[in-house]
């Protein structure tokens, strides 16, 4: 019996194959499971510490006092205003980093529950359902960090021709806080595209072409 | 003898389903083709477009002439550093384009010349090397389209509280034609990604596990 579950020929290749198969599956699945809990874990950290990331709120206070009479106040307005821009774009980042936390959640369930059974996915309605899911999620994370990174650029650069602060060196705090956030769902992101691409393997090989290694050999010989 | 070149016993399932593959295959190449070429043409004229943007350099003179002397010249000033941004943010989409443009036109030549062998790809190492090709040229178009679009928002929306004007109401053709460039841009992404899929069903493919037809169910009879 072989681990396909298929009774074959003593001396057929696909005995050796099935049991190089079984142990990639084994493999694939622990570092799924691993993936998933990663992205889940780094997500949902990035989340918090963008969230909690209270030095801003002094900003805030501050702005409200600010008026245009004079260029130091601008100069606080355009501070709030690129802090507020900062933030803005981190919420996409923290949006999307709430939905990859529990979607991946929910996969890492799943595929401990597919690992207590034992079973290979085999269902290609289920494997198409994941793997969208994935893709999804892993361009939808990219696409978060791209946005949320040049932010940062300008947070440590500032833009000294308009008078845009190095908001990094008055506000150290807030900068730490928000580089960990994007680290973290940039790590995320990375275990998610990894992820996806377990998917993208879990769903196609079930169209193997099977042309590698003739199935009928044995029949023709 | 079947598409895959293997002799096959009659009445054998593998038969019909070696056409069904055959026919699968040539429709998924010249998919894969028309993307490609799709990518090409569109990541070009997204380039084009943004490149020839002209109407900005009319700003850098107006910039010439302002100075930090009152609040007027002070907007010029932010005008001008803001569709300064906005130029440097489309440099990158200009780059990822460029890449895009020149990497599917390779692409395309291969697809073409693997249609005129009249062979599928089997060859492990070349799938592997177009899939990881595929998968980054996906996620940087992403990542592009992501920066790009947000320098459009400001372009249209303005920044009321801090006097950044609306781009697109004093740059008209400025505007029109980055939009035009960011919207190309975006089909050759989808594109790119909806390629991307196509290789990793032809990478992956090739590790079939057989397990929906069992292949030895005629040796077992």
């Amino acid at each position: 019996m072989s681990y396909l579950g298929v009774g074959i020929s003593p001396g057929n290749v696909a005995l050796y194959h099935g049991g190089k198969m079984k142990l990639i599956d084994r493999r694939l699945r622990l570092t799924e499971l691993l993936l998933r809990c990663s992205v889940t874990a780094l997500a949902f950290l990035g989340l918090i510490l963008i969230v909690t990331d209270t030095q801003v709120k002094q900003i805030f206070t501050i702005e409200k006092r600010a008026k245009y009479t004079n260029m130091k106040s601008l100069v606080l307005v355009i501070a709030h205003q690129q802090v507020h821009n900062l933030r803005e774009r981190d919420l996409f980042l923290v949006v999307t980093n709430g939905i990859a936390a529990v979607y991946s959640l929910l996969q890492s369930v799943r595929c401990v529950m597919g690992s207590m059974k034992g079973d290979v996915l085999l269902n290609k309605s289920l494997a198409w359902a994941i793997f969208s899911g994935d893709q999804a999620m892993a361009y939808m994370s990219v696409a978060a960090i791209a946005a949320a990174s040049e932010s940062g650029v300008i947070g440590i650069r500032g833009e000294e021709e308009l008078q845009w602060m190095k908001v990094c060196n008055m506000f150290g705090k807030f900068c730490n806080r928000g580089a960990g956030g994007v680290a973290s769902a940039m790590l995320a992101s990375v275990a998610m595209v990894l992820v996806s691409c377990i998917s993208a393997f879990s769903l196609f090989r079930l169209y193997g072409a099977t042309t590698q290694r003739p199935p009928n050999l044995a029949v023709v010989k």
